[in-house]
């Protein structure tokens, strides 16, 4: 046999997507599974999102665009920063890209080399770890031991200890949820700056904040990284569409790459993504739905033993200490979906270290999936 | 300024998506362009595509799938190795990707560690030399030199000089158009195995021969990897969809690194292209269309001086030597451009070496735009 296999792809899997896989097959044979595991919306996209897409569809050809995406959408993506947050930002820094999956991948290969240390907090995003792993990148992960959040004096000891070439955080987070407050951002990157620490900030969960309102870190700069998406306050998960907001000079770095490796974003998702800016008002309502999921969940999941680790400022996740249950999150996990059919992801996906002890619940879903997923948890607990 | 440039950053431009910007920057100006630049056929997806698409958008959420891709999609490719090659794969073993650049990078970080060797044709397909440069593996170049196509004794001569790790050909090939005859196939693909060397087939211009009929590399045993597409004879280049066949062993590595760096394709595209396999008498309509184009381009390009630098066998592809006109292709294709309104892809994308001399003609568009194009070229070139 000639089969190669790498060691740099032996890579953690993404327990989640995992755990949706399980999921799926137990719903192909007619299982009612309420799925609490992927960060996804229940929604359809907006309804303005899919006209587009349809009459595109009809119109002919859907082709190849510029790597860096179609020319409209760019434009809109930057009016947007000047609608949201007030901020002018040139459309040539815009990067379109195959959902914020392609960005990291794309940020990474264009800002650091094999042996590069970045430090991310943990817990964190799991593909954040793997797609490093993938690509030679040294992970420095610093744990946040009951902080809800990164923030400067964290940044400031890792780089004592080992010298970091960059830090990439989220705002608000997954698995945890919780908001990094404007001040200590600006702290943050500043410090960073100080430092010479090329700053990454992964804004996907912006628009889904229960409390404050959305900071950028584009506002500390325009030497940051920032990374967002279609995919959640969008609810355009499966379309595949996100962008880049890129300091100048990395702009044709990214372009060069995304050339070879991506040709160009999915053209349907960036015809229809245009449309996304303009379905405030629908998709308002799809987050007042979340913030009835929240309440539910704030009260329910304690009263389930599952105590929350962090404070459920944003995104659509719960983000539990389930030691009152097990100490191995992933058998757990494996279990309540095999006998409770509740899909959720254990903690190891988020954290190597603590993530036994954690699960993660997404409160994407609808909220009578909530409801039906605490009461089979009340039974099967019992 | 704390902006972080990598050295692996610093690959080559895809140029043929340089000439594309630039082309569509003069048609949003209003010029217009004939682009035989990019490798797109200038029909839409089949109707059935089309139309599965459509219903999906209302029928609601297009959401994530399994890292690996629908089980019906799966299940339909698998299919098509029945029907077309009369070859028995499992659907377990078929891998849907966001176009076969993801198929490329999958198989690239799966395969391969940094340093590694892996062979490939000059000229061939840059984004194989671009991804590999970013991901650290090290290019042996096999320059054919007047041969049409890579054979076992070009392989042997290469793994004498440097051990190779791996061998990437392509059959149809592009920018040449020429195959790989079968028994050539077969004995390229058992050299490399008794040489230890890991074979990825690239066959995204599989039901593009003019002459012989397919041969799949998947026939000489099952631990080649076979990367194939829908963008080419099925008409979806922006739809962003292709698949893998992988060895077994190499499943898991591949869903584990998919999880992390492309969450999974568009669900959009994996839905419509299930119907891709049942349009065959509209694709086979639109191949009718290439070969009368492919008549016409073999006798106007060397009337016009541009010398056919390989048989035409396959693809939609003229790859030309140029040097009765310039001996710097990158200059008059952007001339060409600007002058003629004619895009195409200058040889550099194609080979490092000689690529100055060459030049790559797409005829994938429609007929009149062919005609057109030539008689562009005739009266700019007096």
């Amino acid at each position: 046999m000639v089969v190669s296999l790498s060691r740099r792809g032996d890579v953690e899997p993404f327990h989640a997507m995992d755990v949706l896989a399980e999921a799926n097959r137990l719903k192909a044979k007619g299982v009612p599974v309420v799925s609490m595991a992927v960060g996804q919306p229940s929604d359809p996209a907006p309804a303005g999102v899919r006209q587009a897409a349809t009459h595109a569809l009809k119109m002919g050809r859907i082709g190849y665009t510029d790597a860096l995406g179609l020319a409209g959408l760019r434009e809109a993506i930057a009016q947007h920063y000047a609608d949201h947050y007030g901020l002018a930002v040139s459309p040539g820094r815009i990067a379109v890209t195959t959902g914020s999956s392609a960005a990291f991948n794309l940020a990474f290969l264009a800002m650091f080399d094999p042996g590069d240390r970045v430090a991310i907090a943990a817990p964190g995003y799991p593909a954040y770890r793997n797609i490093m792993a993938a690509l030679g990148i040294e992970i420095v992960e610093i744990e946040l031991d009951g902080d809800a959040y990164l923030h400067a004096e964290h940044l400031k000891a890792a780089h004592r200890e080992r010298k970091l070439k960059g830090v990439l955080f989220a705002s608000p987070a997954n698995p945890t949820g919780a908001i990094i407050p404007a001040d200590e951002l600006s702290a943050l990157v500043t410090t960073a700056q100080e430092l010479g620490i090329a700053v990454i900030s992964d804004e996907i969960y912006h628009r889904l904040a229960y409390a404050a309102p959305d900071t950028t870190a584009l506002a500390c700069g325009p030497d940051v990284t920032v990374i967002n998406s279609f995919s959640k306050y969008y609810c355009m998960t499966g379309w595949r569409i996100g962008w880049m907001v890129l300091p100048e000079p990395l702009v044709r770095p990214v372009e060069r790459i995304a050339q070879s490796l991506y040709i160009s974003p999915p053209e349907l998702s960036q015809i229809a993504a245009i449309e996304a800016f303009k379905a405030t008002a629908e998709l308002e309502a799809v987050k007042a739905r979340y913030a009835g999921n929240r309440q539910l969940l704030m009260k329910r999941l304690p009263e389930l033993g599952f105590t929350l680790a962090a404070p459920m400022d944003g995104a659509f996740y719960a983000f539990c200490d389930v030691t009152r249950h097990t100490n191995d999150s992933m058998a757990f996990a494996r279990k309540m979906l095999a006998e409770a059919y509740v899909a959720a992801t254990p903690g190891r996906d988020f954290d190597p270290l603590q993530g036994h002890r954690a699960m993660r619940f997404s409160y994407a879903g609808s909220h009578d999936e909530m409801v039906e997923a605490m009461m089979r948890i009340e039974r099967w607990l019992r």
